[in-house]
């Protein structure tokens, strides 16, 4: 009779229940939206992996049996990590201010997109996560609940937080807390960056010292990428947001694009993106808006053009392509997917999988080589980073990330 | 080739992984008992209620698909009921300080009680829930957290937090979410208390206003007890702690205390548990200690002995069968087991199904009223309460509290 137990959720996907208010406005959207279809009644469930049969199942999973549990842990705090879930469920926090392209939209209506990352740390990287929308938006406030939140956590991904905030919360957070702390936006992203980049430049027969790559956009995602491309070892980098090139001479610049233009810009141009693309051999959009033609014409011979924004790339594929060697989008429908679930599900699954208790460089560069390996001796110019859904990916960035650790001295087993 | 994506849960439960530190204290603990092995890796998961097969499943539950759904919630907010997972997940909130008979063993200690009780809503009730242990003890502190988390989720069960800070946490909470919080140490009890009571007078052929119950013990339990039979009609209750009856006279009582005597103990009587026991109809045990068989003599003829202290009840069943018509306990191992369980998953999931904003008086006593039910012709004295692992429990409690939450005029469909 299990069946006659009342689930919410089906419940709430039965048009045929009396039911008033949402559901009335709800129904037109399913059928004319096969996307609100999916969502009804969300896209996650949680399940017990332990039976619970007959009383004495339920004597072991709950009482008696779990105070010995309880007491072990109380006795020996480390064994949270052997008895529960703790070391393998990830919160997803947002505070739903920078939502996809949607900007600040709130809490509640982060919540499916918070559930969509959560489902794919699940299928790609066998990690546990829970979707945190949290109805605060200081950077204090959201610092102190998320450390308060942390004893049920082995991980903490940030998502979909605004710039600047996002980095004083993900390193005041990192700070604090001794389990991994990654705001995807940035990392996720620069990391199948980079692992793109390098294909292309094995595939042009390139070194990485030999590139200077022009970023548009001085976000969350354009300030990751700069970092990570200098520490990869590109020959130079240029970060461009609305006014231009995040330049030294510039009086405008925030302190984190301060810290920019003196980390980029060793050729130290100034002016446009048009500018700075002039002879360049790398475009990286992560900025939206579009790039002229002629700016796109004015790079080096064989360049290399990421335009990543969703829906519409900077450059359009069919005008890269004209002078480009090896373009990539963020869109599904062409080659060359620059995609984070790529990256963060094997991530955080190496983290956790040696109790990593933190993040660090190294294992992100780990994670970007160990993703660019997979294409192998299939490179091509359509294919420099695989598939999302190529099964060799998140167990080859797990076993990366989690020998980075190891060689870090950041993993805890 | 999905099983070689590695899940962290798996690794941490493979006793071959050359891990070190907890691993290596955990291995004994689960040959010498099965809870721990039961434990191991924790008891929940998340999963997937959607496929994600191909690019055409991930453009739907993820980008670009899912913009469209965060787009019409931002519009229409109350649409994150109908496709997110928030109006069927319950936050299973503890800050560690009154876990079982354990005490305060702080958050990380509680998590494998907090597991357990989320995968008792899911089993019992078709509830998701998730575990949210709290590194903070401080009553603003535990209401400004939950009232942040609370976007992210469609009831709040408070679980484990000592008295008398449940109270103001609870009140508070519910004054300022429009979500049911509900603190189940208090109610759950108080509910499936009630339901046995209401059994054990009709099995004898005495209304509830004949009775005079004593209950021992004023903490968390004992005051909501205390406040539901008197709702329920019964005659006179009288409410004991270390110090004896809570009376008027009493110059050290709580604020809390001070409130039950003035609902409580009509009788006027002060004194020792003793003192009030003799002539009462009914025991209600939720304080620990033993009662003296002389007590229990001394009680009316035919009452009514609940003794639900764990593992050791109040009065040894044994001997509550020399004095007693109706004997109860906490124990699986013996009959009329008061279990919470049979409570708190079709509260929530009544309260869910037509998205109460909270759980009102009316919807626990239909809820008593719903689980004595299900006793129906089969009742005996041996038999005042279902067994937790009756299924007409959950939807007949389910049912009865959406019904109510109607009635009550706080359902939202």
């Amino acid at each position: 009779m299990a069946a006659e137990i009342v689930n919410p959720r089906t419940e709430s996907s039965d048009a045929g229940t009396g039911n008033t208010g949402q559901e009335g406005s709800g129904e037109p959207l399913d059928s004319i939206d096969p996307a609100f279809a999916l969502h009804r009644g969300g896209k996650m469930a949680v399940q017990s992996t332990v039976p619970i049969r007959d009383k004495d199942d339920l004597s072991l999973a709950y009482t008696p049996g779990v105070a010995r549990v309880c007491t072990a842990i109380a006795e020996q705090p480390e064994l949270v990590n052997d008895y529960t879930w703790k070391s393998s469920v990830v919160a997803v926090v947002t505070d739903g201010t920078a939502v996809l392209g949607l900007g600040d939209i709130g809490p509640e209506a982060s919540l499916p997109v918070m559930e969509g990352k959560a489902i794919l740390f699940k299928q790609f990287g066998g990690v546990d996560a829970v979707p945190i929308a949290l109805a605060c938006t200081d950077v204090d406030e959201i610092i102190e609940t998320v450390v308060r939140l942390a004893p049920s956590f082995g991980g903490v991904n940030l998502e979909d937080i605004s710039a600047p905030r996002c980095f004083e919360i993900e390193k005041r957070l990192q700070e604090r807390l001794d389990i991994p702390v990654f705001h995807d936006d940035q990392h996720g992203t620069a990391v199948v960056t980079l692992a793109a980049l390098r294909n292309a430049a094995r595939l042009t027969g390139r070194g990485l010292g030999d590139l200077r790559a022009v970023i548009s956009g001085a976000g969350a995602a354009g300030v990751a990428i700069a970092k990570m491309l200098l520490e990869a070892g590109l020959g130079d980098v240029a970060v461009t947001d609305r006014k231009g090139i995040v330049s030294a001479d510039r009086e405008d610049l925030t302190p984190v694009k301060r810290e920019l233009a003196e980390l980029t810009n060793k050729a130290g141009l100034s002016g446009s993106l048009e500018d700075a693309l002039a002879g360049a051999d790398v475009f990286i959009g992560v900025s939206g808006g579009t790039v002229p033609e002629a700016a796109v014409a004015s790079m080096a011979e064989g360049a290399f053009v990421f335009a990543m924004a969703n829906p519409n790339p900077e450059v359009h594929p069919d005008v890269a392509h004209k002078y480009a060697a090896v373009v990539a989008t963020g869109r599904s429908d062409y080659p060359n997917q620059i995609n984070n679930v790529l990256a963060f599900p094997g991530i955080f699954a190496g983290a956790l999988q040696v109790r990593a208790s933190r993040i660090t460089e190294g294992m992100k560069l780990a994670a970007a080589e160990a993703l660019a390996s997979v294409v192998g001796d299939d490179l091509a110019a359509d294919y420099v980073i695989p598939s999302p859904f190529d099964e060799r990916v998140a167990p080859a960035v797990t076993a990366a990330v989690a020998a980075a650790a190891r060689a870090e001295g950041v993993a805890r087993r």
